[in-house]
């Protein structure tokens, strides 16, 4: 295979295993039990049910919640269930759902979810160009409220939560793009979880909702369908023609983390230490590399970080490239570096980055910068 | 390459080039001049906004139209199109938009559309089920319509639109999922055409949209971003992260289009070949492959035909399946056989199949079915 996808530290569509790779490859030519190129078989087919019955088996069991949970594979992004969550769940003439607004991606939902009905952002870390997340004590819920929404891990600032939020009594929303299926979340005392492909399980053009059965039920009547959780629940997925080709690899990667890893467990112990590894390159740097997120907030899945000054930022990226390390510029919206350790990327990658890191700090001259800030 | 792959006549997902296999089997690995595997390739580097572009292009080329039509590559397949063009193009309170039924798929638009707003089924061919179209003579259209919507090929019953239809101040919406580049339309007399990928152009997951861009100016405010055109026009079909994979499969298959087979109507005359071919078996064959569409609104996509009775078509299912030839089952819907010729399906597969059809009916001992209605 490509050595270089080994190295891809990109944002999203992110780093795939290099084993599921290898399938999928060959599928492109023939998937073994069909003997057809995966992009030519129909949807209807036996063997595309049972791809879709083993995918809801396997988060299922790596989330571990029942039957009582349908796993539902949409397409339209995280964007499209910015809307569709409030479509289905807010009334338009209750109280309002809580929000938080932790970073870019929490903001992005603010504004669908206005369009659809009442909601009150219940904490926003603007103020402090989102540096840091509400501790327990700084956030007053409302105990009322139909739904409390916030988004588990901040991509674009590095920020995760590393605690389920919110009272037992308000039922739970929570975008979990990317950090999906990285960790155990406790995931039965969530409503609804949604998360878009392309970070940790697949390739982009297929999201995944894990939503309890009891609470679509009392969605409006009316909604197109293909905007109607209900119908996708009854078609299991196959309401009209789905990316199949963006599931089955989902299925592949659910396999590899259920049978290669060893579940998620097993899972969060690998990226853990693939991101303590990264935070101790920043920490140990003597103020050279400074990460954005405070220290208890850090994201285990994306490191954001900045060097002294543009120029540096702008050498670092070139020679990292050069170095076979890619996809290490941040988010257009912060600027500055961004490392992520999605699940396939290895603790070898992340050695090499660090080692990287370290050797790029030591041939800059220190004294050269001290102006701009270096100790 | 496999060899089964040339010999599958699904109705959907659908064969592709063998040379677009090979390529994408490559891009698996590292797409070569990124040095990447396309399922980890930034949605915002140049790479891919580069591939947008060249799609965007190569689509106006083959379809002859120019700049002032938006090509938008979006999510939610033909059946969120379904939606969306009433919601942008249909005034709730004016008069109703035009709606031509004739079969599966342009009933399956009818709810869609009338939940959005006034719509009129202009014709139906559902008391003769849907065995032939309107011809003009028949069709009573209404010239004050906002707009006329129809389908240009009936997938399940092989049925196909050989001319324009409707009147020249009447804007054209057509759903042009299953012929979509498989042959010149007069693509300037539409107002806005759709069709999802998974037919002729690359795998399901990507749904393209060819608009005017005057059309979508005056479309209601307050739409959420993602089922609204204008949002997507703006942001170059980038408004979140779109299906990256599909959308460079389907850049391939244009390229194909283009540098292969020399154009539209090029594709067209091959096709028209590969069609003939396969009716002349039925129409040869003393009444035992009976087609299921009017001679004159016979598709050149999809060949619907049936056989004396369930048990021969049982019979002829599973020796089709044995000789390598896969995916003529008819649609669910109506039952009996189907072979869908799309783009990707070669000649000499053609010749494969009628070779197969041909021999089949002789060993089929004739007197044993005449009872059956067999001449």
């Amino acid at each position: 295979m490509n050595p270089r996808n080994a190295l891809n530290f990109s944002g999203g569509p992110g780093a795939l295993p290099e084993s599921v790779l290898r399938e999928v490859q060959q599928a492109i030519v023939e998937v073994p039990e069909v003997g057809l190129s995966v992009l030519g078989i129909s949807h209807r087919s036996d063997w595309f049910a049972a791809v879709v019955d083993e995918l809801e088996h396997n988060i299922r069991a790596l989330l571990g919640v029942g039957e009582n949970y349908h796993v539902l594979l949409l397409q339209g992004g995280a964007t499209q269930q910015f809307s569709m969550v409030p479509m289905s769940l807010l009334p338009p003439d209750g109280a309002p759902a809580d929000y938080l607004h932790t970073g870019y991606w929490s903001g992005k939902v603010l504004p669908a979810a206005h369009r659809e009905g009442p909601i009150r952002v219940a904490w926003s870390g603007e103020t402090d160009g989102f540096r840091h997340l509400p501790s327990d004590e700084t956030l007053a819920l409302n105990r009322s409220a139909p739904y409390l929404h916030y988004v588990s891990n901040e991509t674009v600032e590095g920020l995760q939560f590393h605690r389920v939020l919110g009272h037992d009594n308000v039922l739970r929303v929570c975008d979990m793009s990317s950090d999906f299926l990285s960790r155990p979340v406790e995931a039965e005392r969530f409503g609804l979880i949604y998360a878009h492909a392309q970070k940790n399980v697949g390739p982009a053009g297929v999201t995944v909702v894990v939503v309890r059965d009891d609470l679509i039920q009392d969605a409006p009547q009316g909604l197109p369908e293909f905007l109607d959780y209900r119908s996708h629940a009854r078609a299991h997925s196959i309401l009209n023609t789905p990316p199949v080709f963006a599931i089955y690899v989902v299925l592949l990667v659910t396999r590899w983390l259920m049978q290669d890893v060893g579940g998620l467990a097993a899972m969060e112990t690998i990226n853990r230490r693939k991101a303590e590894r990264l935070y101790a390159v920043l920490d140990e740097s003597d103020g050279f590399y400074r990460g954005r997120a405070a220290e208890r907030d850090r994201s285990f899945m994306n490191v954001a970080f900045n060097l002294p000054d543009k120029t540096l930022e702008q050498r670092f990226l070139a020679e990292a490239e050069a170095a076979g390390l890619s996809g290490l510029k941040g988010h257009r919206a912060i600027g500055g570096m961004r490392a992520s350790l999605y699940n396939a990327v290895t603790p070898e990658a992340v050695e090499q980055l660090a080692d990287f890191m370290d050797r790029f700090r030591c041939t800059v001259s220190m004294p050269a910068h001290g102006a701009t800030g270096v100790r």
